[in-house]
């Protein structure tokens, strides 16, 4: 039988600053991305999320950012691989403490936005995340794009890794995601959106913007959480991948 | 034979900022507080300094501070204890990461500045932060002024402590530092400074500005690592102590 | 015939994070309290929100904070009255630069928060502030408490002053707010906040929590830009001071 | 009469983080370039940095940054035109505040670290810069590197230009500097530092790393103020420039 983890970005509140539905879209998946304090979230926001997705059953997962609060982590920073490193050691080992105070183990590393947009794609980084996730511990299931350099370097080190897709997100003909920026990064029909999807899952396969086939794996979804739309997107997501066949599961 | 620990902030640069010649004292100390990225340090200089105190065998300890980088955690932040012990268990995880990583075990955590004081005589922070440290590893030393609050919940929540005194510091009547606002909040005297921490040491005692005699005990001393007279000062603390028979050892 | 201010914090977004209705917000109120980037707001949001009320007419002034993002400003930091001093010439400063570039006058400037409150009765930080506005304009008026500590101190050094009440919250019976970590801090019940407003303007007094009748000036009545009910509440409040004959007007 | 100015960077010290010597460097420059509190400085320092730079007579210029204190403005952070107008602005604005209340003139801005080198090859950000300074002070002069898209973008916009030039640091054939992360970046030999300034102050050309003769336009000299030798170097250029009959005066 066919599976599929179902992950979302969480805890991403920032002191007085609230983002997303998270109690409510933690009844929708079964794994939790937990923002470290570096692009979002904060030391408080993290202890709450880590509680309540323990309480649901929810796996968690650290995600990591640049330590970019106003860009919200979306924006590159020019930096070297020892620096991603140690941010990423410091900021999956801080997210660690509360899971094992809640005692639950955490199950996976998922970076954040332009560090996961960066990873996909340049070796060397990709390569020092997956040092990082592995030197802090081992069992740790690595989150990347479907295919990418990360993919790869988590494999090479040693780890085991989630390939992820994105159900409202369209993907260039090199199988990586279309930039924010562009027009048509984003499915806003959700049908097609949700048949995106169920293609990936079952033929391993998605059409990119130009038309091309490009082949895919389908390990983990990505979907949002901000938002009545986003919830409701899920809900539908979830229908449509029960009426296939599929299975909604953890990694681990 | 009496004995006595010796321990320095360390790892207080960031960025392209550099405090403290850490190498230097690195030498002279048995224990180092490291800053956690809150009101100094950062995870590059984290990684840096767990490395070296590492190679030197000198034992590595979590300094959590405010999130105050301006203030470098010596101003009091209005706050309530649930949100002084997720930053506490906030910063001593990211740092014990570090430490994993190097294959060392953290010995101690020691709040910094005006979390230091602020434990030192409020019972419900201190009782927060005995409990985060408790919550993240319950082997772990608890720092405190000596006889303070801190020392207090450490020892009820089933914490090994260590009471900890300053050599250069002047003491209040009931036993706490006087504040650095304050005139003869320092002592400028190398060797008065030296008489002190040999009286504590020995007799279990210390002369207040007032002129009170009060009560202390003294598990480690506090030394500076900025500047030469600093380093200089360690040194002769250490000929001062070794003269009278005491030993130099870290708590664990 | 009587005349009141009608103020509101706005700008208080951040990054990616938004707080507060801003643009229905400005169709409400004749005074906007624009946040500079320390406690709330940045340089983006400062020039969004300066442009948008400026457009809508309604005036602009500086509303300075202590450097906390994360505690949103709303958290006591120990400090001196140089530092306050040279922090609100900075944020008053740089939001002046964008008023400038829309060819509008800075009105006032109000404090945020914990600096609000500290500045309400203590002499020397409301003394420290009433010079940093004094010094960048002397044609700003300075929003305070009612008959706090700020209100004299910009008397004293020259400064036009606008005496402020809130309509929602409660006050003790020294004339400070009851601070919001006390029950009965806010007024929930509509009718009773708008009576509170209109006793004050009418009769230059409130009723404390305590039942005392304070004196008070209402030169501006604070109001809240969160939420459909803030929004409502402001609308209700416009109702009643019309039917009470009151003039709704900005200071200048 | 050949002429020259000669700027350092200054104020980027931060809270108890010191950078620089400050008070010696002003000694030997003419124009002052102080941090603006993003990627160094702060408003304690801003105001003690205006304070000294007036009682020296030294002409004061903002020195605006990527909001990266972390990375101290030299890690380039993706963003847009916009963004970088409306951050410009602020700090430009924050720092006239502290010259307005000493009662002198802003003489300049020149961006900083990544910032600068941005604005030398990228036309939009170059123009976005331009505006800023511009639209806060039209009288302000635009330091740049010479020749670059910075340079063109001030005259465009009718902003009086400075065109800036480095004692201590290699070019390369298309009159950029060579980035820090190279080698030969920089300049050890004190001589052919100084014959490097002079050539191009005489013959308006510099010779590039690769051997090329490329044409320069040096109506400011870049000089560091950071340890003993920086100091030794300015007061050598000093003589060198004296001797060659070259005087050091400010641009406006």
């Amino acid at each position: 039988m066919r599976r599929v983890d179902v992950n979302c970005d969480l805890g991403e509140s920032f002191g007085a600053y609230t983002i997303g539905q998270d109690e409510k879209i933690l009844d929708q998946v079964t794994s939790a991305n937990v923002a470290c304090g570096f692009h979002a979230g904060d030391h408080n926001v993290m202890a709450k999320t880590v509680k309540m997705a323990a309480a649901k059953g929810v796996k968690i997962g650290a995600h990591p950012g640049f330590p970019d609060l106003l860009g919200f982590g979306r924006r590159l920073i020019e930096t070297n691989p020892e620096d991603i490193y140690n941010f990423v050691v410091y900021q999956i080992s801080a997210l660690k403490g509360f899971c094992d105070i809640e005692g639950v183990r955490m199950q996976h590393v998922k970076p954040h936005g332009a560090l996961f947009n960066l990873a996909a794609t340049d070796g060397a980084v990709a390569e020092a995340i997956a040092k990082a996730v592995y030197d802090v511990d081992r069992n740790l299931v690595l989150f990347g794009l479907s295919c990418s350099e990360l993919i790869k370097a988590g494999t090479n080190i040693g780890l085991r890794v989630a390939n992820e897709v994105f159900a409202d997100r369209t993907y260039q003909a090199n199988g990586t995601l279309t930039p924010r920026t562009h027009e048509h990064a984003l499915i806003h029909d959700v049908r097609l959106a949700i048949e995106q999807v169920v293609m990936m899952i079952k033929s391993g396969k998605v059409r990119a913007v130009d038309g091309t086939i490009v082949p895919i794996q389908a390990d983990t979804i990505c979907v949002h959480g901000d938002g009545e739309k986003a919830l409701e997107f899920t809900q539908e997501l979830r229908r449509a991948l029960q009426v296939e066949g599929i299975s909604i599961r953890s990694i681990l």
